[in-house]
């Protein structure tokens, strides 16, 4: 654990050897295509967060967002999407993995998330999305935040990220310094010109590119606590700061697809937009909206952990639909290996699934169900529409109730959570026990990361 | 009041005679268009205790509306756009009249809507939509529910439309009977059917009048309880029949939308879709959910009175804009007068103001007042971003409460009316206060339609 793995135990734990690499990646749909050797360059925006009421595509009134609005109605609107987890650390860990964080140590019990002080990250053995791209030929970015370690051995240079430009924790740590690949470069960042610093680097990166596959991970640093703007955004959007800060989002996000259709590269890059985790309703004005949904982050009601998704990919992803199908930020791990040709890991429990014939309109979602975990215990369980609580932790309650019987919800019919129906359906809630203790009898524990921290007198 | 007024009065409180509506038809910017005399045709089309948050472009999530997404895609999407009344009557009063309900005793003290047994209604002496528009030329049809008045003196025949067919009030009203014109052809009406039936009468109407401009007035009949959907859409929808309803709703305005496109009428004709009121939260999963808006119907927080508004006029309203400009649905009697060229009527006080200019792009919304009553009270007030709430009512509460001094809101913050910050801001609650005095001052005691019903015995 901690160390980088060889590159052969890479391709043997990835299921290929170089030429079955190769061979994944001559995909005959993707044979002949302009850039590089057919495969599409993929684009994740990753905001923090952001809640699913946030943006002008899901409800809200005052937050002005053409960019994403436009992706949406370019694009297809993932309407049942998850974060999978209800804060930072845990959320990025699975995103970059297709793995639950109980699978790998990023969740504790002390500790939600990495802070400035801890001494664990995310471990060298798990294959991120970018290895596993770099594997196939992709040059690979990370811009923005990472939050899955800051010691060196943990940044996205040692993960299958060539470069790096960002900050390695939340905005609100101190010292949030601003690093370019494994160096401090500014500290404290100035963060009132980081979205737009933040863009620069991401557009650059495209330019410098575009004539071979590319990954982009663009993680924002907002709109999380402080809420900054730049002079451009201040006092500019009608919901105050936290909008202006989402609409200075939007912007970057923008001047993304206005360099991939200038480049031409629209028909062939896919991009998805998310956030980690719901808004953070304890910071009153400053947090942002769930919509409908009840609850925000840290919690694993709805508000916690569903998210505004969004996926655009020009002739291959139909335009305006809006799509309910359950799906989760660790399914974007199986759905970019199977668009770049690269065979998923064998040698361990994915959590991922597929959504490619969702997206292309080919089929229904293939996921089925949802863990939510908080702090490395599982609190609730989504199998179809329905929605099992046997904990929960409201964000304007200290203590975390237990409900047995669990409550029970009909997500689809009751996206906010208001009406339980246990009582009525203990066929659900069994077979909901019976889905849990096979999850469970699957799970093998390893140290947690998030609750190592640096030794100060030992 | 209550009796037809002459046609040379109307023209007299219209402001203007016979050759004063001629010129006034003649507006330079209607000239020379293919249809009729040049004035565009006008839609309304109503949906029945839909709230903020039920349609897919407003953020619901599995209530799927790809006919008014489209139409907001294609027009305008209106995030501050206000019912002028939390229940049904007089916000459709309103609608029909550009006046407060208070102005002409479309409210009651004990009721807050018309019922079978009342004996009330809209009275003759106000001047709706429908008398204006057929005064400038227009064919005019009111198709679905009316609600003011259904004794014959206040049908939608004797108050300016050419035809009628719908049911005169709500569907859980017994006995609940289909009118054609002034007749009752079914008694109760077939409610599973109905909405198809009122598509295709609307459609009817369209085709028959393709050559002459027109006037549709098009109020649904649901998703107000008891919900009921045709075989083509029950148990379709992801919500349940909740959502059955909305998509057979969404699907009946495809209906008018591809008529306008298959007659060319498209770039001839306004489209207006709104709701009269919020949802009814007290049905429970039968009523609908006001997204990130507090509380719903019968209320005066913005879940009661905040409706999903969207304008469509291809190459008239630019496409794909969301606009947070304050409006109401009063303010479709100015906006549609203004593009009519029909004169205001000069003889009373109305509450309309014209659109035009928030709608084309050349300005901002000219409204900067909301003014919420509830049974003829008035219990809250908005200007600018600013709302006070001198009474409320919530929706799962018996009691009215005062509030010395007032909650204050920025809504334009906070849409979800969370933060109370009236001792941050006395100074922008003297200035609502003195609104209120001058307010009132204008408001001259009538007699409510509302309150009287068939006497018994006596």
């Amino acid at each position: 654990m901690g160390e980088q793995i060889k590159r052969r135990d890479f391709l043997r734990k990835m299921g290929a050897g170089a030429a079955g690499l190769a061979l994944a990646g001559c995909n005959s749909s993707f044979v002949g295509s302009k850039n590089g050797a057919g495969k599409p360059n993929i684009v994740v925006i990753f905001a923090d967060d952001l809640g699913y009421g946030d943006l002008g595509c899901f409800g809200h009134p005052t937050i002005n967002t053409p960019n994403l609005d436009r992706m949406a109605a370019e694009g297809m609107k993932l309407t049942q999407f998850y974060s999978a987890a209800c804060v930072c650390t845990p959320s990025r860990a699975a995103l970059m993995t297709g793995r639950l964080p109980i699978r790998n140590g990023m969740c504790g019990e002390r500790r939600s998330v990495l802070f400035p002080d801890s001494s664990g990250g995310l471990p060298g053995s798990e294959i991120t999305m970018a290895e596993a791209l770099k594997s196939a030929g992709y040059a690979t970015a990370c811009v923005g935040k990472w939050h899955l370690g800051h010691l060196p051995q943990y940044l996205p240079t040692r993960h299958g990220f060539d470069s790096y430009y960002g900050i390695p924790y939340s905005n609100d740590m101190k010292p949030c310094p601003l690093m370019r690949n494994e160096k401090v470069i500014e500290e404290p960042a100035e963060q009132s010109t980081l979205t737009k610093r933040y863009a620069r680097e991401a557009v650059g990166f495209i330019e410098k590119n575009k004539s071979r596959p590319f990954f982009l991970y663009f993680a924002h640093t907002f709109p999380h606590v402080p809420l900054f703007a730049s002079k451009d955004f201040k006092d500019k959007s009608l919901r105050g700061l936290f909008g202006d800060a989402v609409e200075e989002l939007d912007w970057s996000i923008g001047r993304v697809f206005e360099t991939l259709r200038r480049n031409k590269l629209a028909e062939n890059t896919i991009v998805f937009f998310t956030s980690d985790n719901g808004p953070w309703l304890t910071c009153h004005l400053a947090g942002g909206s769930a919509g409908l949904l009840r609850d925000g982050k840290g919690t694993t009601w709805e508000g916690g952990m569903r998210e505004p998704g969004i996926a655009w990919w020009p002739g291959k992803i139909k335009a305006g639909v809006v799509n309910g199908g359950l799906a989760s930020t660790m399914d974007i791990f199986a759905t970019t290996m199977d668009l770049a040709g690269v065979p998923l890991p064998v040698d361990r429990v994915l959590d991922t699934v597929s959504m490619k014939d969702m997206l292309f309109g080919k089929g229904k979602s293939r996921r089925d169900t949802m863990f939510y975990y908080r702090k490395g215990i599982l609190f609730a369980v989504r199998k179809g529409p329905w929605k099992a609580h046997f904990k929960t932790k409201d964000s304007f309650k200290r203590a975390v109730e237990e409900h047995n019987p669990p409550l029970l919800f009909h997500l689809e019919h009751d996206p906010s959570e208001k009406y339980n129906v246990a009582k009525e359906h203990p066929e659900v809630i069994e077979d909901i026990r019976r889905l849990v203790e096979r999850h469970q009898a699957g799970i093998v524990p390893v140290e947690s990361q998030l609750d190592k921290t640096i030794q100060k007198s030992s």
